[in-house]
């Protein structure tokens, strides 16, 4: 088996003998841009790992681990103009780099680019029931990234709301990854099925992961600006939790500070983790991730292969979710 | 065999029957206004009458013309966003009624129907051949609508540029259609081929003769207003042929004019004219239409079926070509 280092060391291989590099460079060079800012390239090595569980040369899994990877920096082009985001990967956003029309028309031929790797499949039998995967993931991302710009502006965004949120917007690609790694070795229905549900819960334990870090986290450690969910007002786990158990003083402490921009956000975000500690919530939401992370390892041992062929994908998971701790 | 009208009934119905109207409806609802905005569902009808030609039942292509028909209005959501339009079939465009987020997630999501409906085909080993026909035309209209992008900040855009932008922006996507019919009904290679080519003529002569209308055309028969491609500087097919056969007095008269945005937008119009009149270019333009319509019909002629089938689907071509003179 190929350890998760050589899977993407054979996946960057693959990314860079393929680049779009193709005429009109206004629309194709944007979308080299993002494909090579890097990141931990977790989805195609998913892929790759779900096959490689079942099949020994994982060349013919490589078209769907890059379908995956483009994809998935669509949704991070179209999602950055949404968001207004200058930054990505500590690099200029596309939109920023280059200009909004230039985002959408070059996300959306990366998108349509997803479909032609797929395509690429060689056993053709197969190219169905793989796009059918991928096009409801593509959908279900979609759905979640609404959510997300709905809780914006929302007063009442309840915590099962909130979970189905992260698993459309980030777990369901995880899922489609391994299902579709599964499907192209010719796995059984039962397998493919339990490996999707290792990655839905995976997905949801490492978003509820990044929420406690993102307040909780070591700044040394933690890629991102600690503190940055509380200065921006998002409604995180952490929050929708304190709303949901806190008494009316602390909550209303806690929606007032919400409703500030101020100056001195060190202090703001002292304020509101000042809440979240009187009210136990870094526990309470470890507690939640870890019933995800048991869920994942359940699915995980219902794969009716050897255990050390899985130990792998364990271990990743573990690493994923271990991060910063 | 069915008429265009009943043909165009059927797929109405089909698509009443199947609107979006799905949570979350910030999402959803986009896509059901634009789709039921009207218009001529000239791309669903050629699917429909496509696969008619072989096969007296038409039931079995509904959901590859709803895929088309909802491409369509995916790429108009996205180009009426880089064009900052904010009419589209006299109504509020979709970026415009909303805003440009929603402009944006609903046409991916659009966009990723599209794949959802070519899906439903019930047989299953022609989807792959389908949804790469399906997916090399979305590929292309992207690359129509990035060099029509490019040609408005550049001097020099040559008439074969042109048309490869047209082809790809406006007439690949009939290719499509009738490809896509043909092969679902199992029509024979060379079959499909001369459909798509006709198609494809068809097309850049509609193309064209949108550019000839849009200056010479019947203000009461013509959808648009009269002139507005010289109003706006739209370097259009009777620009680019002025340019390429007028002498330097005449070329830089319009070269001049097409840099002005004059209060009197009537003088202006009728100063263009009178350039392309002197010099003979409704009428070259006219001839060139006309190859490719000529062209067209080769095709038409060359599908191996009865003439008689195939009178509808030339009536249709000559309507369109045909529109307003």
């Amino acid at each position: 088996m190929y350890s998760v280092p050589s899977l993407k060391k054979i996946y960057l291989e693959y990314l860079h003998a393929n680049p779009f590099n193709k005429a009109p460079q206004a629309l194709f060079e944007p979308a080299d841009y993002i494909m090579q800012l890097g990141g931990k390239r977790l989805r195609p090595i998913l892929v790759l790992m779900a096959y490689n569980l079942f099949k020994k040369e994982i060349t013919p899994a490589l078209p769907i681990a890059q379908a995956v990877e483009i994809f998935h920096n669509f949704s991070l082009v179209h999602d950055d103009i949404m968001d207004a985001a200058p930054l990505r990967r500590g690099q200029p956003t596309v939109h920023h780099k280059y200009d909004i029309n230039t985002g959408i028309l070059s996300g959306d031929v990366m998108l349509i680019y997803a479909y032609q790797y797929l395509l690429k499949i060689e056993e053709q039998r197969l190219i169905p029931s793989i796009v059918k995967v991928f096009t409801d993931v593509a959908e279900a991302v979609c759905v979640g990234q609404q959510y997300d710009m709905n809780f914006e502006t929302s007063d009442s965004v309840t915590i099962p709301e909130y979970l189905s949120m992260i698993e459309n917007k980030t777990a369901l690609l995880l899922v489609g990854a391994l299902k579709m790694g599964a499907i192209l070795a010719n796995a059984e229905e039962q397998d493919v099925y339990h490996l999707g549900e290792f990655g839905r819960n995976v997905g949801i334990a490492f978003q509820l992961q990044d929420d406690i870090l993102d307040t909780f986290g070591d700044p040394e450690k933690f890629g991102k600006r600690v503190g940055g969910d509380i200065v921006q007002n998002k409604k995180t786990f952490l929050v929708l939790k304190t709303l949901e158990v806190a008494n009316e003083v602390d909550k209303n402490k806690l929606l007032t500070l919400m409703q500030t921009h101020p100056e001195d956000e060190e202090k703001k975000i002292e304020a509101v983790k000042a809440i979240f500690q009187k009210n136990n919530i870094q526990h309470r939401a470890d507690v939640i991730k870890k019933t995800y992370q048991d869920k994942a390892i359940l699915h995980l041992n219902s794969v009716n292969i050897p255990a050390e062929r899985k130990s792998q994908l364990q271990a990743l998971a573990d690493q994923l979710l271990r991060r910063n701790e």
